[in-house]
């Protein structure tokens, strides 16, 4: 049911406008710039909107609606509603606000507004979201002005505007997104139905969530559990005033922190402390498969950039592997003499496609090596290029996750857009890089240990 | 002696050379590219260098030289240096390599090195440093390709590679540095004769250093103790994989960690975790005042962004402050009724420049509040510009710190350049901008209960 709100054959835009600048007039016009169904613009005192014949009343509409965005005043929802339903409509989008948020008559208006959803067996996301996006099917349902480059990471975000900049960021990052869903007061769909649907999503290879407060948080943990993608959570209002900001902000009561660590845990979800930290382990899941064990082989021609990476893999738990007495030999013959050739491997600043290119190959063959991460620092004297090139060579021959960090300014772009172009994902300092791969490497722990149930992992082993 | 090195009157390279991919000749092409004084290239081989005349030794240069750059092989460098001497010269950048860090006859040669400089009673950086720039003098005597924007940070650093890759990085991030220093293998000049003369320079406001290994450990303690000026170290070598990879790199100890942190903070040296951090933490010191305690104010126009700010402050240490009852008065009176009109405020969207300006305005005279923390999250229906004026306009009229956190992608870039026009610290994620902020209250700290002497402090507080 949930794919009437996704995948919709068809929608219509209640209070529709021809005013950009008002809400129902740029969602409409952010469906009509992808969305290839009919879209229907319904406003009682407009006969044309946007280059389209409108309608009074949903009612009007000569044709089947599934889907339904109403961007109304929170007084004129309820009538609104109540004729979606009759209209046969399936899903809604509620982008209209003033409901629980605003205090006990808002939650009563919320109440009445989730009885008449109810009563006609739709489904609703919001009220007090600021839309959705899916890629998949380049549907734009919300205030954000562009689409995000395709890809596999799904993102929920119970904070309207929050989420909306982290979308818009994102996509200047050049992260692939799958979809974006603002999931506002949660009066009907919340977080436990959205991870069992992206589950089920064939699109999605990672769910990214930013979270104020659970409303079921039980039913949430138990799903959670039987979820194999990585789901990583970002979970605030930790702090005491923080807290008391959520609850003013969307309604939600954080709980005890310590009790949602604990949850997420036992449920094999992915807390993390910071906003970098979601997107950061989102990239890396969306391009890397999972490493077998905590084995990391770190190469770098600038040997401040490995110790800086060796540094943040004990922190995290991650092992500096010993290679194999082959895998030395091999090292002696590639490196130059005065290079270390143990692991960390710093080149001592030589860094030609051959070079990176046999090294890499020694390494990923290595068996006591699971992981690979390849730091580039970049000088005047060095070309980005070529060693971003040796890594797209060598990544396509071998399932190892490989994390990239190429560091410098302007100098490193174009060998930062050849591994973007192959879907290496690139942190632009070692920690980030680290604590990416310490996600992988979370998450087949928990798919080993906490994840039940028969679903094939979405996210291959290496 | 040392500012023969970083404010000489004329400067030798030793090694120079007409082909700019060799670093004699990429040397000599960035002095020249912004030093206002002589430079006299020598090179037995050549009689013209880069269009200047050229001397087969600097004993042949007819006029007085101030500094030398030499970047002849290992083996060709004591001869070289005892001409240096005989010349008069008074302080040596020895780019070249070849010395300690490569195992014991390399560290008797720089032992050799090292009496030959002592006895002409000269002063050098290096050996095997890959240069220093000071931006104060347009003084570009390192293989980095461009100057920085001018600005108070100055910067030293252990590891030459990730050093100047990060001097480049900070270039683009728009950092104003003042001095870069490869250190190299300190064989003469190390870390404390660069804190106390930094110290004493007056275009430095911040030293930011990444550090391997410190030679003199004790004076280097008992010198930052008397520094008044915010030091901000990123010390590596944390882990056992990472102390060898230390050793092979520069041929330092690491010394035990623990030893290290609690000198650190007997010295008032503010020690941090990650790259990123050293430079969010310097650009705050560059341009905001101390906060006079630890009691923030944090507006936002989004309630996510606030929360995650908060939690933050909690982890940081930084009071969320509750505000007097006459600024809670003014707050109710700007905001709309709907919104938080309590710490963390939170607009709920509303982000003109009169809101912006009236709120910035109470909390800064707020009796209570003694820093402030401004987000503006980006949506597709606001504009990042008037809150950034309303900032700036602010700041002039206040000494109380604030920072900025402008959240979202392309369309915050007008607001963000109007912010480092008005040196605003600006960070792309709240919970850096809350470190940033609670390194400068660090800070404070040290100044009250740690650093001795009769020094003013170069950081002005609020």
């Amino acid at each position: 049911m949930l794919s009437s709100i996704f995948e919709p054959e068809s929608i219509a835009v209640i209070g529709a406008s021809s005013n950009e600048m008002k809400w129902g007039g740029r969602i409409l016009k952010n469906i009509l710039s992808g969305f290839r169904g009919p879209v229907y613009p319904v406003n009682p005192k407009e006969a044309n909107i946007q280059g389209l014949t409108t309608y009074s009343s949903i009612l009007d509409i000569p044709y089947d609606v599934e889907m339904a965005v109403v961007t109304v005043p929170a007084s004129s929802v309820l009538p609104v509603v109540e004729e979606c339903g009759e209209k046969g409509v399936k899903g809604l989008v509620m982008i209209s606000a003033g409901f629980s948020e605003t205090g006990s008559a808002g939650a009563e208006l919320e109440k009445k507004l989730v009885s008449i959803v109810r009563k006609y067996g739709m489904r609703m996301i919001g009220p007090n979201t600021l839309g959705i996006i899916n890629k998949s099917v380049d549907l734009n349902a919300s205030i954000i002005g562009r689409l995000p480059s395709p890809g596999s990471i799904s993102f929920i975000t119970q904070s309207g505007t929050l989420g909306l900049a982290l979308a818009d960021w994102t996509i200047d990052m050049g992260l692939g997104l799958c979809k974006v869903i603002s999931i506002g007061n949660k009066a009907d769909i919340d977080d436990t139905d959205l991870i069992e649907y992206l589950n089920n999503d064939p699109s999605t290879g990672v769910i990214a969530m930013y979270v104020e407060g659970l409303k079921r948080g039980r039913d949430f943990i138990q799903a959670a559990r039987r979820i194999k993608k990585p789901v990583i959570v970002l979970k605030t209002g930790r702090s005491k005033k923080g807290a008391r900001a959520v609850f003013s902000h969307t309604g939600s009561i954080a709980g005890s922190d310590e009790i949602y660590s604990a949850a997420f845990r036992q449920a094999g979800v992915l807390r993390v402390d910071t906003i970098e930290e979601v997107f950061d382990a989102a990239l890396a899941f969306s391009c890397q498969p999972l490493p077998r064990r905590n084995n990391v082989a770190i190469l770098s021609n600038g040997g401040g950039a490995s110790i800086v990476a060796s540094d943040e893999c004990e922190r995290q738990g991650i092992n500096i592997v010993d290679f194999t007495e082959e895998t030395r030999k091999k090292i002696k013959d590639i490196l130059p003499e005065y290079a270390s050739s143990s692991n960390p491997i710093d080149t001592a600043g030589t860094v030609s496609y051959k070079l990176y290119r046999e090294m890499i190959n020694a390494l990923l063959i290595d068996q006591n090596v699971d992981a690979l991460i390849v730091i580039y620092v970049h000088s005047p004297m060095t070309n980005a290029r070529p060693p971003a090139d040796a890594v797209l060579e060598m990544k396509q021959r071998n399932h190892k996750p490989i994390i990239a960090c190429w560091m410098g300014g302007a100098g490193t772009e174009e060998g930062i857009n050849i591994l973007k172009s192959g879907c290496l994902p690139n942190y632009s300092v070692p920690e980030r890089a680290v604590r990416a791969l310490a996600a992988l490497i979370k998450h087949r722990e928990f798919l080993e240990r906490v994840k039940i149930g028969d679903d094939v992992p979405a996210q291959r082993c290496a």
